[in-house]
């Protein structure tokens, strides 16, 4: 597979190279794969994710103003370690207590959870958010639950932006916790990605099948079938959804996907047949997004979130932030 | 190929009425194609550009405050009718004249030349702006020179803000070409694109060989070669351009553009690059832009361009604005 890489074991530090360049307003630490925003106020909740590299521009892409405080990545698709993120969160302290936003996978929350317990040692509060918003995965007891996916960006987004507005740590779980509780995702992947170190494509897919609940790492999703039409797409995407959970008459903020080589052009076809399915539904969708949020390097393919909303979430997703791959601006 | 569409011979206007729906904030007419700016100051220089469909977010998604008044698309790779671009210049017409930014194709500056004689008629000034950035195509007398490619989005920023800040036609065009004058680009591509419209790729490449210089629409490069590194790649491309105008000593911003299924995660490996090339070279990198600013539906590559900036060229591409896809705020 090429690539424009030099050393496929060095991607994740040579990408942190070039992002410390490209944005001098946030501090790369190449060392540890860690994003911080400079220049945060002195007194607020602070804000940590993090995860493995390969879903660019997740999730150093949302540190800085009004979202993230910092971003721990792990190598490609791996977790990073507990030791790192326990740095990070030591720097970014501020006294008002830290929120961890994880996607649930299980080396996530493991080493989330140990960074917590060595900050909390530390004497520093510590809550996490668990992102679980991919209903091709079922949660019940007896599995780790659903995947965290792309509806994680709009977590960073709200709670991002009520610590920025100087809610108490209660108050921005409370917040976080109810996005999550209203949130909903689902993909479908038409071509697989190749990892760095890999000498091939992470699964292979027919020239006219397509794969639905597909994970971002390449897990296997809910069923292989023959290519459909962008329509059809959609109300496969939306019906899923809304097989796991109601949204008859909700007010929503829906967030279109691209998980890496599928255009835009593709991407605005599909977001006009999911709204006319959620019209169908009467489902209000009264904020859109679109375009590469949290990617799987080149795969092709779309994920969907529908996000409940009130006018505080709504608030919350306006609110102005400054970072390079979301900026909302105040009008 | 497998597509997220419904028609191949309607993916254009389907795409718009995504667009229309994502961005209320832009007036989207799906019979011409064209994406028009809602609210635009009452007295100002309107500036439109446009061009074939396939290489979004360019160019509806840079309509906006503080950049265009309208963008109109053609079908996939086709420019748009005289008669179309005619129609969005009277209606964005503000009395202060208008401004073209045209890509330098054949077929665009045809259209958009009769646009102009048209509007012409109606007592209208209009001035055209041309962009030819691309060095893999030589510029003399005996072709039709330059193409225009990626950098053309920096002419978009420059221009837009020039004419929002109240400039007059002759000083927003007098900056315009001074920008244009002073700004080259090349890309390379690693994968080939597919139209919606026909049953293969565009164009071949092998599995271990890229073509350099190859055009946003698929038109023959410089030359194919073994794939090389992100160093290499990069030590190429700067290299190209510094053959063709000088830029060491100079000011610069640089734009690095992924033409399309190329992972953000190596356009930043390959933007660190570029820098070390430019600090050898004695080249000041003053602004970096990373990201698909103008691709070509899901082709592999990067293209680089320079832009050489003063202080009143940076202040313009600092100047705020409001758009899908180029959003810029005062500090």
């Amino acid at each position: 597979m090429k690539k424009v890489i030099n050393d496929p074991l060095q991607v994740v530090p040579d990408m942190f190279k070039g992002m410390s360049i490209a944005h001098p307003e946030l501090e790369c630490d190449l060392e540890t794969g860690t994003v911080f925003r400079r220049n945060k106020s002195a007194s607020k909740v602070a804000v940590i994710t993090g995860g493995g590299s390969g879903h660019e521009p997740a999730h150093g892409g949302y540190v800085g103003e009004g979202m993230l405080d910092a971003a721990v990545a792990g190598n490609v698709f791996a977790s990073p370690s507990a030791d790192k993120i326990y740095k990070a969160m030591l720097k970014i302290s501020a006294g008002r207590g830290i929120v961890q936003i994880i996607k649930n996978y299980s080396g996530d929350v493991m080493n989330f959870g140990m960074a917590k317990d060595l900050a909390e040692l530390d004497g520093i509060r510590v809550e996490q958010i668990i992102v679980k918003d991919d209903v091709a995965t079922v949660d019940d007891d007896y599995t780790s639950g659903r995947r965290g996916i792309a509806g994680t960006v709009f977590i960073h987004k709200i709670v991002g932006a009520a610590a920025e507005s100087g809610k108490d740590l209660d108050e921005v779980v409370r917040i976080g916790r109810r996005a999550v509780e209203g949130m909903r995702s689902v993909g479908f992947a038409l071509t697989p990605c190749s990892l760095p170190a890999a000498d091939s494509a992470n699964f292979r897919l027919g020239d006219e099948e397509f794969e639905f609940g597909l994970g971002i790492h390449g897990e296997p999703g809910i069923e292989r079938m023959p290519m459909k039409s962008a329509a059809e797409l959609a109300a496969l995407s939306v019906g899923r959804i809304l097989e796991d959970r109601p949204y008859a008459g909700k007010r929503t903020a829906v967030l279109i996907n691209g998980l890496g080589s599928t255009p835009l052009m593709e991407q605005y076809i599909f977001l006009a047949e999911v709204d006319a399915v959620l019209r169908r539904e009467g489902i209000a969708a009264e904020r859109w997004y679109v375009g590469n949020y949290l990617t799987s390097f080149e795969m092709g393919g779309i994920s969907t979130t529908l996000l409940e909303v009130d006018d505080e979430l709504l608030g919350l997703l306006d609110y102005p932030c400054l970072t390079p791959a979301w900026k909302s601006i105040s009008k």
